[in-house]
């Protein structure tokens, strides 16, 4: 990992010390996803059954997961998963609840009433990956907001196991949130399905869900594409920013580094410290850490792109997170809460020495899939809102009309809108008569 | 406008009826407008300059507005226009102050605080068109959430006029809503602008407002480059559709249509009703407005690619609007209230007969920017909440840690993320220790 003095660097170097790899696929990437959505909206379920035994290994007569599949795999959950995922299922539905929004009305005048309703979703599709090994977890965090707002058509894809079976804690936590609509399809072809729909498959509103490049770069491709699907939020890399002030445990803080940097390669790993003792045992703390780790390669990938940050202040570190804003935010603080207003832009945040990122990704009840990239700068982590759509209403009783009707005619006017004024000016006529 | 019988349709037909013209813009226009914001990225404010005299035929040394242009301006509108303007302010602001969401928090589990916190984005960009006539309307339908969000650094562009001045209709409105800092920039060159930063213009994170064919396009591009803005949605024509009785008022319903049509010849007009008389008296009157309007050529083109439909039910109308979830939804029904539970996808609903869509365009207190082309169905329309990211906290303290550690360490050991597990376990062992 890099070790970095903030304060050694002029603007230059500091914006490139904060620069993300390229988000966006190459052309090469983004060829080959065009040419496999293509094939898979012209050519249907025979192409998906084909992709699917190119890329997944598995001969699929059947691409729905039948009853009889849903039923063995709980059975072959041990109870302690089994009990972790319902334990897991509990917490995310209580936080994602207590945050749902209410419908509401007003009178802004007497006799128009404005209100806000709320209606599901019609048809969302959720994937859920297994590129090193399927996730549970990514099932329960898409599909209880899904049922939470109250989505009646809820589509899941995952990739199969090279055997043709779905994974049984997939299905598992699948089933635990209600969704009994899973299709073993992954990749490209499990977006196109979903976005375009087949004759297996049913074309759904809303896409959600993490992958790989591949299958970032084909949300992006169906939600630029007229008639395709909306999608939750950009993708990319996971990333985590930590920042520890000389108090911290540098042993919890590497682990909180490393388990950012097991995610992926192109994971982002950030610590920032005021203190250079503590950047020092942490350093020496990771080594010791990797030496132990099953995914030690793909951890050391990732901390080769990624930096402990000696910066002035804590008021420093604030503000280059802020810029950043980071996926995951760690305050390693003494009185983390205390600093918690400083955070502008971040998706989710751990405060203090006993909040391992870990515990969002599976089970403090927040969501885990949250905006990468920067693009917390503009938008938050999914949650039951994001498969709900807001309809404002207008209720207007005549004598409503009688009071906002003037202005509506005059603001017509000044824009040089005449058959809106003259929509309103004719029910005052009719009023008044 | 034609004149179908739905009852007579196939089911090809019926999707042709409801087929929206192509959204996206042409190959020529992506290609003009990519050029146009790569110039802008390029050579910053002197392409501002150059582009500005080309399109708007004003040469302007200054692209700010001065403060000494802020006051001419309030100064220069008729009182009834200021007041109009104030009064559409106060109402759009009561209503959409009464939506916003609150943080909130919740334990999960004894030691385990999870919240939601919301901060206003950094800096965002907001865009006024002035195509065929200024839109102080849409000034406050764009800075009045983002005050409520709190959002205190506030950009606006809006094309100058030949004589190189700002609408001052927009600028009252600019001013009544806090925002001090707009700049004469219109189309294409605004949003490039406002996305990636000149000397002048600052860059923004998130882009708001309408816009035509090419504003459209090039919100598209930029929120699709790395290091661009991000945009409020998706946008394209705008679009009513109307569900009459038998009982409603032609004079209304056609005048309604009208005011939809002259939006733009690219709008979209649908009129659904189970009553061929009230179909016939609406064409009547619609030829007969049209004949007194002067905007009558803009709406002969937006009705010519629109339809008069004769439903066999108005069970069969709500399925229908819900299909092609439109922008504006009419209920020109007696008890349209009773009705309102069939709505599933919609930007706004006017319930009665006296609820012109022309209300919510100025001053009922909705917002008149809403999801277009179908988007309704995954979207909803500008909020308080579009200005604003919702973060996600975790507070744990030791004994919560003890509490759902274990759950988290199993969820990773399935999910083989050793790190995570790791991250967890240490912290469980020092508890025990
Ligand atoms: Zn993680
Ligand atoms: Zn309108």
């Amino acid at each position: 990992m890099r070790r970095i003095d903030w304060r050694q660097l002029d603007a230059a170097q500091r914006a490139r010390a904060l620069l993300r790899p390229a988000q966006q696929a190459g052309a090469e990437t983004a060829t080959a996803v065009a040419r496999l959505i293509e094939d898979v909206r012209a050519r249907g379920d025979a192409a998906l059954r084909e992709l699917t035994a190119r890329f997944d290994g598995a001969e699929l007569d059947d691409l729905v997961v039948s009853a009889a599949e849903f039923a063995s795999a709980s059975a072959a959950l041990s109870p302690a998963l089994r009990d972790a995922i319902d334990e897991a299922a509990a917490r995310i539905e209580h936080f994602h609840q207590a945050g749902m929004a209410a419908p509401y009305a007003v009178d802004t005048a007497p006799g128009v009433r404005c209100e806000r309703m709320l209606r599901p979703i019609r048809r969302v599709g959720l994937y859920v990956p297994a590129g090193s090994a399927p996730l549970p977890s990514t099932a329960l965090m898409l599909a209880l907001p899904a049922r939470l707002a109250g989505c009646r058509d809820v589509v899941l894809c995952t990739p199969p196991r090279a055997d043709g079976s779905a994974d049984p804690a997939v299905l598992h936590a699948a089933s635990r949130c209600g969704v009994r609509r899973v299709f073993k399809l992954g990749g490209v072809q499990a977006i196109a399905a979903m976005a375009f729909g087949t004759d297996a498959v049913p074309a759904c509103d809303k896409l959600f869900g993490p992958g790989n490049a591949y299958v970032t770069e084909a949300k992006r491709q169906v939600a630029m594409t007229d008639g395709g699907a909306a999608i939750d939020m950009p993708a990319g890399p996971s990333e985590v920013l930590v920042i520890a002030d000389g108090g911290a445990n540098p042993a919890f803080v590497a682990a909180d580094l490393l388990s950012q940097a097991e995610h992926g390669a192109d994971s982002q790993v950030l610590l920032l410290s005021d203190d250079d003792a503590l950047l020092d045992a942490v350093a020496l703390q990771l080594e010791q850490q990797l030496a132990t780790l099953p995914r030690a390669e793909v951890a050391r990938r990732a901390l080769q792109a990624s930096s402990l940050v000696r910066v002035d202040s804590l008021q420093e570190a604030f503000a280059i997170s802020n810029d950043y804003a980071p996926e995951h935010l760690i305050l390693a603080l003494r009185d983390a809460r205390a600093w918690l207003p400083q955070v502008q832009a971040a998706g989710s945040v751990f405060l203090g020495d006993w909040a391992p990122e870990a515990l969002g990704d599976y089970c403090s009840g927040t969501n885990h899939v949250l905006p990468t990239g920067g693009a917390a700068r503009f938008c938050g982590g999914l949650s039951v809102a994001s498969f709900q759509v807001a309809i404002t209403v207008q209720e207007v009783q005549p004598h409503g009309l009688a009071a906002i009707g003037p202005c509506a005619v005059e603001l017509a006017s000044a824009e040089g809108l005449d058959a809106h004024r003259l929509a309103v000016a004719l029910r005052l006529q009719e009023l008044a008569a």
